[in-house]
């Protein structure tokens, strides 16, 4: 990422010390707004706009610099894949009731991005990290031992409702195109197949790579950091989030619960009962003397 | 778009009247999901992905069916367009504090969207319906001399940074270009040209047309509904989100506030006081007898 | 609320400008912070600690001087009063599914407040500036008409859910002994209750006042404005979202949707169809030249 | 917490077993709602109007019993110190911008909340955690020495503002005096001061407690788990939020940025550059055949 500092000729040079040090608090190397100039990266935005795909610009702005045509591909098939899993998804369900509890689209979509949390959004960044360790020399075979002896889901693999996630295969094959045309390297995907064939080894069923496991290769191979990870997919699943926040909105339905009338939650606690006399309160000062 | 209500066939028949009610309350045109199957809008998921592009598969979830190559490219350049606008923006603030606060980049995308309301991200869905007015027979004239009459801006025009938006002009003619293929009407361009023109009309100074005008007209030409005109514009600012807050939080700052130290907040309420001796609280049970 | 601008004895006298409007820009009349030294509404905190109570506490932020203790007895019942409605409510159930996918309680807390919005928790203060109208000279009968032409609910009226709301009566007789002991002046219950007995006007049933309308008349005679209205309903919620959140972590649940297994949303867009050809992308240079 | 389970008798005896199983989905120890009844962990809510303060409704709700007089002044004070620590925290500003950008209240106060993050919001929490290792045995020496050889903070103590924090004094004398009334045992308060004096130890400047550190001791006097420590610290902080937000929101200022006019963020990334020429897009159905 470039770091060089710049500064036009002549700006700031008069500034006060307190004015340089509120601006440089805030400094960027992502965009420079000036009046009647927007750089982004360095490029002017009336440049950019027609001329490059919005997954070239999610690269440009997180990345620096532009993609080569193949990795804005490779990265646009994992933004496509992942955009929705239905309304039983929690971050969908809450997206969907909150857009008809009276706030913007804007606030749905908060909603939305929010659930997706180290458990619900970040396998894919979880595995990420898998893939690097594997890359930088663990194997396979160890860190699938090491999750199954804390009997925790190996991030990335297996589909609590899929047997076979359809999702990765047709991203595997253009991860394996691309390094054919030399935009990816390869060492993220044999690392995640290492890890789907340790985790099937001795076992009756497979359990196959689902969508993190398969886009956290892509953004591997496309050397993406793992946090990013999750940031992609939640820019991905944003665009289903905001289909269902308004799709519910449409409906007109207010105040939407989980369950359709006239079902109702149940209850588990204590029985009715009365609540007890209360003692008479004491002075509020009651600061020790 | 599409409200074809479709069974798969032996599905459901034998569900009581309670598991159909359940999932009826959650039914969806979206998606479909089932074990080893994803539809969106009706297509298998791995037929779309390597097939389509990111805007696209926006296009296709909120609308409901595919755009044309042309439609594509103008939502793509408004996409492109709107990403990020600096530092100083509250959404890019707010989330690049909330990227130094020991949350996941999805909470800091979270906090960064919600800011977008009516105020900060709602000018281009209150722009286009002034648009959709002035195409049903309404004078641009009129709905500028409304708005100055209560002293209110004319959402889509005017910059308080910008003597005149850089994305205005680029974005206006990929419009033309549009117009001139066939995959855009024209109508919506001529209302916020007539717009621009009404409040230039006796000024000295211009009000030109910015980047939430211009992506208006875009969404307007492209069919879309206001309300998710707010959406794309969300979606679109997510981009710059997630990368100011990614480059905060890499920067390694903790609980960072707007200014640098050692400046502070001013005060300017009441000097210091003493607490007046509170009086003995009563009896907690306090209800009428 | 004080506006006083306190400096102390040579603070800030030698700042530069810009270091004095940093610090103005985020100026409050709330609190002073300086090292050593928290002063809210101008009393140091160690001095508030002990002596006064959380009820207390809120009244002085949000209005800059203590109450009465009638007055903060009447502001305490009223937050009692609103904690809870169970996981039915939006904005309960969206934080038990937060709780679930991998985010912390303040996030899932967030993700509650969130969908307070006008419509699931904005009642109250749309009730605040009905009272606000009647005892500006307003009659209750043609307020109930106007609702009734646009066939809108009358805010703080009725109750999908309950008959009568069990909150309205214990909170009334709470407002009447508050206006016997002087602490409030009646005009806000006389408001709502000519609302009530206007809506009961003609019709077989009654639509009593629920939680909404019954705080609002509380707030109202306490002298809070109808948006704080909305913010004191979020705080009492709050509570009842955080014993929501926890009690669902405490669960271990993973990633909770809305329907138990094996039940699914349903689906009603369009059957399995195939992806049609897509043209071939043109140059992505479209700009026209 | 109770568990006990009840069904009215004659309730859901007939119900299909897949509403049984939605209900149980989302059943629930803390309150029941059927038409014309509220119960709060039992309590019927109109017997508790009036009668129990808001900290005895919290503790009410989150643990399933009413709490002492002293347990819940203790609740109390720790409640009303954390409400506020100026528009410098990342929360509270971030909060004060939301109220600028066209969003409710309730979403400002869910910014806000949204940012008290491990970071910023869970020092509190951890600290409770340290806390439960000393009292089960770990020493103080050893927990501050492993802070220190990993160079992190030990959270609860030392504050980058507060030489000596002011709410440290009046909230530990609170916690001496419940242990003399018999509502707290002192292991927590042992633990925190064996903490505080390991880190003093050797060192030239004490790093006495903070108000995180202070508050862990009262929360875990009085039982409460670690993770509710940061719930309640959010509750507390959500007051300050909520008039932060409110005095933003009155002054009517719109999208407000961290800095005053004219300053602007720096800008450290690369120099104006074009757009190198991009290569003719492929034909999008990039799928390897």
């Amino acid at each position: 990422m470039s770091t060089q500092h710049t500064r036009r000729p002549g700006e700031d040079t008069t500034a006060s010390p307190d004015a340089r040090a509120s601006s440089d608090w805030w400094s960027t190397a992502i965009s420079r707004i000036h009046p009647g100039e927007i750089l982004l990266r360095g490029y002017p935005v009336e440049e950019l706009i027609g001329r490059i795909g919005f997954a070239e610009q999610i690269w440009l702005l997180l990345r620096g610099e532009l993609p080569t045509p193949g990795q804005a591909r490779l990265l646009e098939a994992a933004l496509v894949a992942a955009v929705d899993h239905g309304p039983q998804a929690p971050s969908i369900a809450a997206a969907r009731m909150a857009a008809t509890c009276g706030i913007g689209l804007n606030s749905a979509m908060a909603t939305g991005a929010g659930l997706l949390g180290d458990t619900h959004g970040g396998a894919g960044q979880q595995c990420m990290q898998l893939l690097e360790r594997i890359i930088e020399g663990e194997s396979a075979a160890s860190i699938v031992a090491e999750h199954r002896a804390r009997r925790a889901y190996v991030p990335g693999f297996g589909h609590r409702f899929h047997p076979r996630d359809p999702r990765r295969d047709p991203l595997l094959a253009l991860v394996r195109q691309a390094i054919q045309e030399g935009d990816a390297q390869g060492d993220a995907l044999a690392a995640g197949l290492a890890l789907e064939e340790a985790l099937a080894g001795d076992r009756p069923k497979p359990v196959p790579m689902n969508i993190d496991g398969a886009t956290a290769i892509i953004y591997a191979e496309l050397g993406f950091p793992a946090e990013l990870g999750r940031g992609l997919f939640v820019l991905s699943r944003s665009v289903g989030i905001l289909a269902h926040a308004w799709e519910e909105q449409q409906s007109g339905t207010r105040i939407k619960g989980p369950l359709p009338r006239p079902l109702l939650p149940g209850y588990h606690g204590p029985p009715p009962r009365a609540v007890p006399p209360r003692p008479t309160r004491d002075n509020r000062d009651q600061r020790p003397s």
